[in-house]
Protein backbone atom coordinates (compact mmCIF):
# COMPACT_ATOMS: atom_id res chain seq x y z
CA UNK A 1 0.00 0.00 0.00
CA UNK A 2 0.96 3.57 -0.97
CA UNK A 3 2.25 6.08 2.11
CA UNK A 4 -0.47 8.96 1.58
CA UNK A 5 0.46 11.69 0.71
CA UNK A 6 1.22 14.77 2.68
CA UNK A 7 -1.60 16.96 1.17
CA UNK A 8 -4.19 14.36 2.36
CA UNK A 9 -3.03 14.11 5.26
CA UNK A 10 -3.37 17.79 6.13
CA UNK A 11 -6.51 17.28 4.69
CA UNK A 12 -7.63 14.75 7.27
CA UNK A 13 -6.22 16.95 9.56
CA UNK A 14 -7.83 19.66 9.01
CA UNK A 15 -11.13 17.45 8.46
CA UNK A 16 -10.73 16.27 12.15
CA UNK A 17 -9.96 19.74 13.67
CA UNK A 18 -13.48 21.10 12.10
CA UNK A 19 -14.88 18.40 14.27
CA UNK A 20 -13.50 19.23 17.69
CA UNK A 21 -13.92 22.84 16.85
CA UNK A 22 -17.57 23.13 15.49
CA UNK A 23 -19.05 20.16 17.94
CA UNK A 24 -17.92 22.96 20.69
CA UNK A 25 -18.37 26.05 18.80
CA UNK A 26 -21.06 25.47 16.54
CA UNK A 27 -20.60 27.16 12.69
CA UNK A 28 -20.36 30.93 14.00
CA UNK A 29 -18.39 30.67 16.75
CA UNK A 30 -15.62 28.41 14.51
CA UNK A 31 -13.32 30.51 12.40
CA UNK A 32 -11.01 28.78 9.85
CA UNK A 33 -7.48 30.49 11.20
CA UNK A 34 -8.38 28.40 14.73
CA UNK A 35 -8.66 25.05 12.51
CA UNK A 36 -5.30 26.18 10.62
CA UNK A 37 -3.79 27.08 13.94
CA UNK A 38 -4.84 24.01 15.65
CA UNK A 39 -3.15 22.44 12.91
CA UNK A 40 -0.32 24.33 12.26
CA UNK A 41 -1.24 24.88 8.41
CA UNK A 42 -0.87 28.75 6.86
CA UNK A 43 -3.77 30.46 6.12
CA UNK A 44 -3.48 31.12 2.23
CA UNK A 45 -3.01 27.42 2.12
CA UNK A 46 -6.96 26.66 3.15
CA UNK A 47 -8.00 27.00 -0.48
CA UNK A 48 -6.25 24.69 -1.92
CA UNK A 49 -8.21 22.19 -0.11
CA UNK A 50 -11.72 23.32 -0.11
CA UNK A 51 -13.50 26.01 -1.77
CA UNK A 52 -15.24 27.92 1.15
CA UNK A 53 -16.04 27.55 5.05
CA UNK A 54 -18.96 25.92 3.89
CA UNK A 55 -17.85 23.50 1.79
CA UNK A 56 -15.16 22.56 4.61
CA UNK A 57 -18.29 22.45 7.19
CA UNK A 58 -19.96 20.18 4.45
CA UNK A 59 -16.90 18.23 4.60
CA UNK A 60 -16.71 17.95 8.58
CA UNK A 61 -20.48 16.91 8.96
CA UNK A 62 -19.73 13.62 6.57
CA UNK A 63 -16.38 12.27 8.28
CA UNK A 64 -18.23 13.03 11.33
CA UNK A 65 -20.96 11.07 10.36
CA UNK A 66 -18.87 8.38 8.31
CA UNK A 67 -16.58 7.86 11.74
CA UNK A 68 -19.93 7.52 13.67
CA UNK A 69 -21.15 4.66 11.66
CA UNK A 70 -18.13 2.69 11.36
CA UNK A 71 -18.09 3.12 15.59
CA UNK A 72 -21.74 1.77 15.89
CA UNK A 73 -20.85 -0.98 13.33
CA UNK A 74 -17.94 -2.35 14.63
CA UNK A 75 -19.77 -1.98 18.34
CA UNK A 76 -23.22 -3.71 16.97
CA UNK A 77 -21.13 -6.46 15.31
CA UNK A 78 -18.27 -6.72 17.90
CA UNK A 79 -18.18 -6.42 21.60
CA UNK A 80 -21.77 -5.37 21.75
CA UNK A 81 -22.75 -8.34 19.53
CA UNK A 82 -24.46 -10.20 22.32
CA UNK A 83 -26.29 -7.51 24.11
CA UNK A 84 -29.83 -7.03 23.96
CA UNK A 85 -31.20 -3.90 21.57
CA UNK A 86 -32.06 -1.98 24.30
CA UNK A 87 -28.81 -2.74 26.26
CA UNK A 88 -26.96 -2.03 22.68
CA UNK A 89 -28.96 1.42 22.61
CA UNK A 90 -27.82 2.43 26.34
CA UNK A 91 -24.44 1.40 25.87
CA UNK A 92 -24.01 3.64 22.60
CA UNK A 93 -25.55 7.07 24.79
CA UNK A 94 -23.48 6.24 27.36
CA UNK A 95 -20.46 6.23 25.60
CA UNK A 96 -21.72 9.71 23.89
CA UNK A 97 -22.74 11.12 27.15
CA UNK A 98 -19.29 10.34 28.11
CA UNK A 99 -17.72 12.46 25.63
CA UNK A 100 -20.07 15.30 26.31
CA UNK A 101 -19.23 15.39 29.99
CA UNK A 102 -15.05 14.96 29.54
CA UNK A 103 -15.50 17.82 27.57
CA UNK A 104 -16.96 20.16 30.44
CA UNK A 105 -20.68 20.07 28.62
CA UNK A 106 -18.80 21.85 25.77
CA UNK A 107 -19.05 19.86 22.93
CA UNK A 108 -22.86 18.63 21.43
CA UNK A 109 -24.05 16.17 18.84
CA UNK A 110 -22.41 18.23 15.60
CA UNK A 111 -25.26 16.95 13.55
CA UNK A 112 -27.67 17.86 16.10
CA UNK A 113 -26.33 21.38 16.78
CA UNK A 114 -25.64 22.14 13.23
CA UNK A 115 -28.91 21.42 12.14
CA UNK A 116 -30.47 23.91 15.01
CA UNK A 117 -28.06 26.50 13.81
CA UNK A 118 -27.47 26.52 10.11
CA UNK A 119 -29.72 24.10 8.62
CA UNK A 120 -32.76 25.91 7.28
CA UNK A 121 -30.60 28.19 5.36
CA UNK A 122 -27.11 26.37 3.70
CA UNK A 123 -27.88 24.19 1.14
CA UNK A 124 -24.31 22.42 0.98
CA UNK A 125 -24.11 21.25 4.93
CA UNK A 126 -27.88 20.82 4.91
CA UNK A 127 -27.62 18.45 2.50
CA UNK A 128 -24.90 16.69 4.32
CA UNK A 129 -27.11 16.97 7.60
CA UNK A 130 -29.84 15.60 6.40
CA UNK A 131 -27.82 12.86 5.31
CA UNK A 132 -26.42 12.30 8.37
CA UNK A 133 -29.69 12.05 10.33
CA UNK A 134 -30.60 9.81 7.38
CA UNK A 135 -28.38 7.15 8.31
CA UNK A 136 -28.86 7.24 12.11
CA UNK A 137 -32.33 7.29 11.16
CA UNK A 138 -31.43 3.84 9.52
CA UNK A 139 -29.00 2.46 11.84
CA UNK A 140 -32.53 2.84 14.10
CA UNK A 141 -34.61 1.31 12.28
CA UNK A 142 -32.66 -1.73 12.05
CA UNK A 143 -31.83 -2.11 15.81
CA UNK A 144 -35.68 -1.46 16.51
CA UNK A 145 -36.97 -3.85 13.83
CA UNK A 146 -34.74 -6.53 15.32
CA UNK A 147 -35.53 -6.01 18.84
CA UNK A 148 -39.38 -6.21 17.45
CA UNK A 149 -38.55 -9.75 15.78
CA UNK A 150 -37.16 -10.69 19.03
CA UNK A 151 -40.45 -9.52 21.09
CA UNK A 152 -38.17 -7.49 23.09
CA UNK A 153 -39.48 -4.29 21.51
CA UNK A 154 -43.59 -3.23 20.96
CA UNK A 155 -44.65 -3.78 17.15
CA UNK A 156 -48.14 -2.09 17.36
CA UNK A 157 -45.84 0.69 15.46
CA UNK A 158 -43.76 1.05 12.94
CA UNK A 159 -39.96 0.69 13.27
CA UNK A 160 -39.58 3.95 11.41
CA UNK A 161 -42.14 5.86 13.93
CA UNK A 162 -40.19 4.75 16.83
CA UNK A 163 -37.07 5.16 14.90
CA UNK A 164 -37.97 8.95 14.67
CA UNK A 165 -39.21 9.46 18.05
CA UNK A 166 -36.09 8.11 19.33
CA UNK A 167 -33.67 10.06 17.51
CA UNK A 168 -36.24 12.93 18.76
CA UNK A 169 -35.69 12.28 22.16
CA UNK A 170 -32.22 11.77 22.35
CA UNK A 171 -31.69 15.56 20.31
CA UNK A 172 -34.30 16.72 22.62
CA UNK A 173 -32.04 15.43 25.92
CA UNK A 174 -28.91 17.06 24.77
CA UNK A 175 -30.42 20.60 24.65
CA UNK A 176 -31.38 19.38 28.37
CA UNK A 177 -27.99 18.10 29.00
CA UNK A 178 -26.14 21.59 28.26
CA UNK A 179 -28.88 23.74 30.73
CA UNK A 180 -28.37 21.11 33.72
CA UNK A 181 -24.94 19.35 32.54
CA UNK A 182 -27.10 16.11 34.23
CA UNK A 183 -25.95 13.80 31.87
CA UNK A 184 -27.28 10.77 34.43
CA UNK A 185 -30.92 12.69 33.47
CA UNK A 186 -30.32 12.41 29.80
CA UNK A 187 -29.56 8.14 30.36
CA UNK A 188 -32.28 8.38 32.05
CA UNK A 189 -34.64 9.96 29.48
CA UNK A 190 -33.18 7.22 26.99
CA UNK A 191 -34.19 4.36 29.71
CA UNK A 192 -37.91 5.97 30.12
CA UNK A 193 -38.16 6.25 26.46
CA UNK A 194 -36.75 2.45 26.41
CA UNK A 195 -39.09 1.31 28.55
CA UNK A 196 -42.11 2.84 27.03
CA UNK A 197 -41.05 0.71 23.58
CA UNK A 198 -41.36 -2.63 25.86
CA UNK A 199 -45.18 -3.83 26.22
CA UNK A 200 -46.00 -2.52 29.63
CA UNK A 201 -45.81 -5.32 32.30
CA UNK A 202 -49.59 -5.25 32.68
CA UNK A 203 -49.56 -6.33 29.23
CA UNK A 204 -47.41 -9.35 29.76
CA UNK B 1 -56.07 52.98 35.16
CA UNK B 2 -53.19 55.11 34.28
CA UNK B 3 -51.53 55.06 30.60
CA UNK B 4 -48.58 53.03 30.58
CA UNK B 5 -45.65 55.71 30.16
CA UNK B 6 -43.85 56.35 27.00
CA UNK B 7 -40.37 54.72 27.93
CA UNK B 8 -42.24 51.34 29.58
CA UNK B 9 -44.10 50.95 25.74
CA UNK B 10 -40.94 51.49 24.12
CA UNK B 11 -38.90 48.92 26.40
CA UNK B 12 -41.73 46.28 25.64
CA UNK B 13 -42.39 46.88 21.95
CA UNK B 14 -38.42 46.58 21.65
CA UNK B 15 -38.50 42.96 23.75
CA UNK B 16 -41.35 42.03 21.26
CA UNK B 17 -38.96 42.89 18.55
CA UNK B 18 -36.44 40.59 20.11
CA UNK B 19 -38.32 38.01 20.57
CA UNK B 20 -39.41 37.90 16.67
CA UNK B 21 -35.62 38.61 15.96
CA UNK B 22 -34.27 35.67 17.70
CA UNK B 23 -36.36 33.57 17.19
CA UNK B 24 -35.74 33.36 13.46
CA UNK B 25 -32.25 34.58 13.22
CA UNK B 26 -30.54 33.43 16.85
CA UNK B 27 -28.85 35.22 19.25
CA UNK B 28 -25.39 35.52 17.32
CA UNK B 29 -27.42 36.09 14.72
CA UNK B 30 -29.49 39.02 15.47
CA UNK B 31 -27.92 42.78 15.92
CA UNK B 32 -28.89 45.10 18.85
CA UNK B 33 -29.31 47.82 15.61
CA UNK B 34 -31.93 45.18 13.74
CA UNK B 35 -33.72 45.24 17.14
CA UNK B 36 -34.35 49.08 17.50
CA UNK B 37 -34.29 49.79 13.29
CA UNK B 38 -37.49 47.58 13.78
CA UNK B 39 -39.32 50.12 16.17
CA UNK B 40 -37.92 52.96 15.15
CA UNK B 41 -35.75 53.45 18.41
CA UNK B 42 -32.46 55.37 17.67
CA UNK B 43 -29.16 53.01 18.62
CA UNK B 44 -27.86 55.74 21.47
CA UNK B 45 -30.99 54.81 23.74
CA UNK B 46 -30.70 50.94 23.95
CA UNK B 47 -28.60 51.63 27.13
CA UNK B 48 -31.62 53.37 28.62
CA UNK B 49 -33.40 50.34 28.56
CA UNK B 50 -31.02 47.57 29.18
CA UNK B 51 -27.36 47.20 30.21
CA UNK B 52 -26.08 44.83 27.76
CA UNK B 53 -27.35 42.44 25.24
CA UNK B 54 -27.43 39.67 27.41
CA UNK B 55 -29.62 41.29 29.62
CA UNK B 56 -31.56 42.31 26.86
CA UNK B 57 -32.00 38.55 25.72
CA UNK B 58 -32.67 37.42 29.07
CA UNK B 59 -35.69 39.62 29.16
CA UNK B 60 -36.41 38.44 26.00
CA UNK B 61 -36.74 34.87 27.23
CA UNK B 62 -38.69 35.94 30.39
CA UNK B 63 -41.22 37.70 28.27
CA UNK B 64 -41.04 35.21 25.62
CA UNK B 65 -41.68 32.58 28.18
CA UNK B 66 -44.82 34.83 30.59
CA UNK B 67 -46.70 35.18 26.91
CA UNK B 68 -46.72 31.08 26.28
CA UNK B 69 -47.82 30.72 29.45
CA UNK B 70 -50.40 32.91 29.57
CA UNK B 71 -51.64 31.26 26.24
CA UNK B 72 -51.10 27.65 27.40
CA UNK B 73 -53.26 28.63 30.70
CA UNK B 74 -56.20 29.89 29.37
CA UNK B 75 -56.35 27.09 26.41
CA UNK B 76 -56.72 24.58 28.72
CA UNK B 77 -59.05 26.65 30.88
CA UNK B 78 -61.24 27.98 28.55
CA UNK B 79 -61.97 26.13 24.68
CA UNK B 80 -59.40 23.52 25.77
CA UNK B 81 -61.15 22.63 28.97
CA UNK B 82 -63.23 19.67 27.73
CA UNK B 83 -60.77 18.14 25.18
CA UNK B 84 -58.87 15.32 26.71
CA UNK B 85 -55.10 15.79 27.98
CA UNK B 86 -53.58 14.12 24.57
CA UNK B 87 -56.06 16.25 22.46
CA UNK B 88 -55.10 19.55 24.42
CA UNK B 89 -51.33 18.57 23.92
CA UNK B 90 -51.92 17.87 20.06
CA UNK B 91 -53.83 21.01 19.92
CA UNK B 92 -51.01 23.13 21.32
CA UNK B 93 -48.49 21.72 19.07
CA UNK B 94 -50.86 22.28 15.84
CA UNK B 95 -50.58 25.66 16.89
CA UNK B 96 -46.55 26.27 17.15
CA UNK B 97 -46.41 24.57 14.37
CA UNK B 98 -48.52 26.57 11.99
CA UNK B 99 -46.66 29.52 13.48
CA UNK B 100 -43.32 27.62 12.37
CA UNK B 101 -44.93 26.96 9.00
CA UNK B 102 -45.80 30.74 8.70
CA UNK B 103 -42.55 32.03 9.35
CA UNK B 104 -41.49 29.12 6.11
CA UNK B 105 -39.95 27.33 9.03
CA UNK B 106 -36.88 29.97 9.75
CA UNK B 107 -39.05 30.35 13.18
CA UNK B 108 -37.95 28.04 16.06
CA UNK B 109 -39.03 27.69 19.59
CA UNK B 110 -36.92 30.08 21.36
CA UNK B 111 -36.19 28.48 24.58
CA UNK B 112 -34.62 24.95 22.76
CA UNK B 113 -32.80 27.40 19.84
CA UNK B 114 -31.23 29.64 22.22
CA UNK B 115 -30.36 26.66 24.60
CA UNK B 116 -28.08 24.72 21.83
CA UNK B 117 -27.16 28.37 20.84
CA UNK B 118 -25.87 29.61 24.30
CA UNK B 119 -27.03 28.10 27.51
CA UNK B 120 -23.55 26.86 28.51
CA UNK B 121 -21.36 29.81 28.55
CA UNK B 122 -24.34 32.72 29.04
CA UNK B 123 -25.44 32.52 32.78
CA UNK B 124 -28.19 35.13 32.76
CA UNK B 125 -29.44 34.10 30.07
CA UNK B 126 -29.08 30.77 30.68
CA UNK B 127 -30.91 31.31 33.66
CA UNK B 128 -33.50 32.46 32.42
CA UNK B 129 -33.75 29.41 29.79
CA UNK B 130 -33.74 26.84 32.89
CA UNK B 131 -36.68 28.56 34.03
CA UNK B 132 -38.90 28.82 31.01
CA UNK B 133 -38.24 24.80 30.54
CA UNK B 134 -38.88 24.25 34.32
CA UNK B 135 -42.50 26.16 34.26
CA UNK B 136 -42.84 24.30 30.41
CA UNK B 137 -42.02 20.98 32.38
CA UNK B 138 -44.68 21.94 35.62
CA UNK B 139 -47.03 22.43 32.69
CA UNK B 140 -46.70 19.03 31.29
CA UNK B 141 -46.38 17.28 35.01
CA UNK B 142 -49.63 18.72 35.72
CA UNK B 143 -51.17 17.85 31.96
CA UNK B 144 -49.77 14.07 32.45
CA UNK B 145 -50.69 14.07 35.94
CA UNK B 146 -54.45 14.77 35.39
CA UNK B 147 -54.29 12.34 32.28
CA UNK B 148 -52.84 9.26 34.71
CA UNK B 149 -56.17 10.25 37.15
CA UNK B 150 -58.64 9.69 34.25
CA UNK B 151 -56.66 6.08 33.18
CA UNK B 152 -55.84 8.19 29.88
CA UNK B 153 -52.13 7.91 30.10
CA UNK B 154 -50.07 4.86 31.38
CA UNK B 155 -48.85 5.30 35.36
CA UNK B 156 -45.81 2.76 35.28
CA UNK B 157 -43.72 5.89 35.25
CA UNK B 158 -43.91 8.82 37.56
CA UNK B 159 -45.79 12.12 35.38
CA UNK B 160 -42.25 13.57 35.73
CA UNK B 161 -40.35 11.45 33.45
CA UNK B 162 -43.04 11.61 30.70
CA UNK B 163 -43.04 15.02 30.52
CA UNK B 164 -39.21 14.98 30.41
CA UNK B 165 -39.52 12.38 27.66
CA UNK B 166 -42.06 14.40 25.93
CA UNK B 167 -40.17 17.76 25.98
CA UNK B 168 -37.17 16.24 24.82
CA UNK B 169 -38.86 14.74 21.91
CA UNK B 170 -41.24 17.83 21.01
CA UNK B 171 -37.60 19.67 21.08
CA UNK B 172 -35.93 17.13 19.08
CA UNK B 173 -38.85 17.17 16.49
CA UNK B 174 -38.29 20.78 15.76
CA UNK B 175 -34.74 19.96 15.06
CA UNK B 176 -35.52 17.49 12.08
CA UNK B 177 -38.47 19.98 11.41
CA UNK B 178 -35.86 22.66 10.48
CA UNK B 179 -34.32 19.97 8.17
CA UNK B 180 -37.17 18.58 6.49
CA UNK B 181 -39.58 21.53 6.40
CA UNK B 182 -42.16 18.62 7.34
CA UNK B 183 -44.36 19.82 10.07
CA UNK B 184 -46.50 16.72 9.14
CA UNK B 185 -43.97 14.49 10.77
CA UNK B 186 -43.11 16.61 13.62
CA UNK B 187 -47.29 16.66 14.85
CA UNK B 188 -46.77 12.36 13.84
CA UNK B 189 -43.91 12.59 16.22
CA UNK B 190 -46.16 13.89 19.02
CA UNK B 191 -48.76 11.75 18.08
CA UNK B 192 -46.94 8.95 18.50
CA UNK B 193 -45.04 9.70 22.08
CA UNK B 194 -48.86 10.38 22.95
CA UNK B 195 -49.69 6.42 21.53
CA UNK B 196 -46.81 5.83 23.65
CA UNK B 197 -47.99 7.10 26.76
CA UNK B 198 -51.42 5.00 26.89
CA UNK B 199 -51.46 1.07 27.91
CA UNK B 200 -51.45 -0.77 24.60
CA UNK B 201 -54.58 -2.06 23.11
CA UNK B 202 -53.29 -5.66 23.94
CA UNK B 203 -53.14 -4.44 27.86
CA UNK B 204 -56.60 -3.27 27.73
Amino acid sequence: MSRPRRSDQVREALIHAGIEHISTHGYHGTGIKQVLDSVNVPKGSFYNFFGSKEAFVAEVIKTYSDDMHCQLNDFVQGSGKHLSVQKQLVAIHRFSLEKIVQSDYLRSCLIGSLSTEIAAGNSACGEQLTLATQRWLAFLVERITKGQCSGEIRDDLPAEQLANLYWATWQGSLIKLHMYKDSEAALQDIKAMLTLFTVPAIAR
